[in-house]
């Protein structure tokens, strides 16, 4: 079979495209973003990527119909106010193996400049190490141009971070995307790394809406991340009561924080 | 070499024709189904399937003959009273690379494809990680019409199992399937995991034998059954002697439990 | 570039050749007979196997120059009162994943089809896991006759060995040479498997000569079985001091021992 | 997309082109090397190679600007009294598998041979496992008369060293340059393998300026060597101090030995 196979599912015209990633990641706060704006976009489904480079799996959902594991693309016309037409680009996996990043990204990118995008924001969390209470958006651009147009929506250049660079397919999108004639931008919202992070998804949303000007409704992505909170505190007390001998009263849903966007 | 090499041993021309999927896995329910099935059915060779994304290894019988690793089709020609024809796969192995799983499955689809295949049952085992006294027969399918038709006769399906999907070939071959307008169904066994488990084949097989109509004679499968029910006995009370402190009479057969189907 | 590179360093019309393989593997058995026969033979280099699934490595001989990891192909041309000419495959390597096993063993196998190879003789050593003074010479084949034929010569066909069947590049050109209709068997040695064992490579290459009527002198190869015997033995000695509490009176030469054929 | 991409920055014409390696490897001594050659010598950017053999990653400078991993080549066109034109490669990574590996170093020698190289140098450390007060140039070449040269400019060839042979770019490169008609030369620098040695580098680069007649001014590299000295120095005394009993007087410096090129 072809490495990466990519069923258009609508033949559309868009207009001066802007194409958004957000995949699996850290925090999953990249694959929060880009799934919350589709829904709140009402983006329509345009494509599905397949590929052998992702695992060989499939899902089951609850009525037991099966799903191959893929990167889905959908679109949105957006009224005639609008500055341009968006792509989101989302799914289950990134490519598994260093190849398989490479293959998908660069004919996610072939595709999609045909489709005529010649921009694209990759949205990614990073990772703190610690408890980020008011997480910031971090950025890294193609080009200085990009850079000081960012800088205005507040997103923050650091000297020092990302210092070892970006891996995976946030960075690779732009660093392939150069190729195909592609400029970019990475909003990265800080997290601590280690459960997922929809209050870091919001902060990079609420950049990005800006940039695209398009309006979100936050307060579905509010409740998620308030219970989130809520799940933490938990076991912060269990934690808490089990350091003071007694034991924890009843089980700790850690479980729940697990990387289930 | 090809990726993946088939070599047609026979050319028949066959009826409305169903594949049956029973390759290596959990619990080895659905080789174990599948070349019952195989068995009982008298079904005749009709292709061997040779890959690269096998281990390098050959396996050597009693008189000394090695034999490539492979994967083999076989057939069935029904009388003229059966509803179909029927193909069943099994083999030594499933690939052992990601990109093999789709490698090989993508051939054999591709394949089966042109022999009129358009629908495919994929045998398997559903690891519930405790002894399963009397299995259940899980089910996952590609459309709606399948989950109904697998509901009578009775085929479960859960909201909650199988929760992660399904990992391998069984998964694939639906997965991919649809992408060739093959529709499909997966039955899964239940089983503990850890051994090897005829009597969740049976279950596997005595849906299997109803939907597609053959008459199949279980006296083998169960003498194994029983067989695997001894020896689990043996150790059983081998372990508990060793707990009292009594040495165990004699070496445990745990090896008989091992995975040779 | 190619995946397998073969360069052709004479040409050569050969009488019926059969082709010998000996490559690293347990107790580097097949190799040391095969560079065995090649050096007692004289034979000289016919062609030289290259491949990206070897190693990312070269060697430096004492003077300096380097030289690729390969694998090569060497022939004999015998008298005409000998039956046929002789190939015999060596090399530093095997193919170091399982595609690269079926990459190169299917490209030497086309290669020696073009040469006229019909038959091949694999060599290889069997690890018993215990030391083993009078090592007995297994055997497998692709065919009944070649069994009977074998019989005659002293190999043994065990009902139990090899169980799990051969792994690697000994049974592959068994395997995948069936594809290409050439027949043959592979000739495996006894050894313990913890080191080298020349003493195993002799007991092969005495069957192989007689089966290919050719005579072999083994002055060198029973000087160096009894070579490692001798370091074995010291070795055996210092451990005995050692475990009676007396420090060892030197270093053991351990490393004497090494996979360094 | 090509497993490996080479994008031409500037056409140029070059006079009996030597290609100089040194990428990421022991002590990094061949990367620190060939880069203070290239910054040295001026030399001007040919070529930028991108592989999916590379990891999926950008780097982020101090302005925020991304840069895909690659590879680099750079050339000097010499004044009329040198004797030729000089090409220098250089990057990130070398390939992170030794599929990779192959497939890189071949494409960057057939690019290079189409430029007119025919002789190549290549850079690297030679891990002793010891500190090096006073490090050697060990080498390693395609052919007897290059040994012979080398000789005069102080290189040694030992009949132990390296033992095993050299694994990775600087290895291939002679390797397969063999198979282009490219002859060559690895330079290795003893070195401790502890942390990156940029005197090992020094001891190199003296050796290679006068074989290919270039002045390079040594003050900042020398500097640099002296600044690791420096922190190892501080190290040591910080793990006396330890030993002794007494806590050490501040964060160790350790970080600052990094592969850091």
């Amino acid at each position: 079979m072809e490495d990466v196979v990519i069923r258009t599912l609508e033949k559309v015209e868009l207009r001066n495209p802007v194409l958004i990633e957000g995949l699996p990641g850290v925090g999953n706060v990249g694959k929060l973003a880009a799934d919350y704006l589709r829904e709140q976009l009402k983006a329509k489904p345009l494509a599905t990527i397949y590929s052998k480079f992702f695992p060989p799996q499939v899902y089951v959902n609850e009525d037991g119909i099966i799903r191959l594991v893929s990167n889905d693309l959908h679109y949105w016309k957006g009224p005639p106010s609008a500055p341009r037409d968006i792509l989101v680009l989302g799914g289950d996996y990134q490519g598994i193996s260093p190849e398989g990043q490479y293959e998908i990204t660069q004919r996610v990118l072939d595709y999609c400049h045909g489709l005529g995008v010649r921009e694209v924001f990759t949205l990614a969390g990073f990772a703190q190490g610690r408890v980020v209470d008011d997480p910031r958006v971090l950025g890294a651009a193609t080009k200085p141009e990009l850079v000081e147009a960012m800088k205005k929506f507040g997103v923050v250049f650091s000297r020092n971070d990302p210092g070892g660079g970006l891996i995976g397919a946030s960075g690779l999108f732009l660093g392939l995307g150069r190729l195909f004639g592609i400029e970019g931008v990475c909003l990265m919202g800080e997290t601590s790394g280690y459960f997922v992070d929809p209050r870091s998804a919001q902060a990079v949303l609420k950049v990005l809406a800006k940039i695209l000007e398009v309006e979100v409704d936050f307060t579905a992505l509010e409740a998620k991340a308030h219970e989130i909170d809520r799940i933490a505190q938990k076991i912060h007390e269990a934690e808490a009561r089990t350091t003071e001998g007694a034991p924890p009263s009843g089980p700790t849903p850690r479980e729940d924080l697990g990387y289930i966007g």
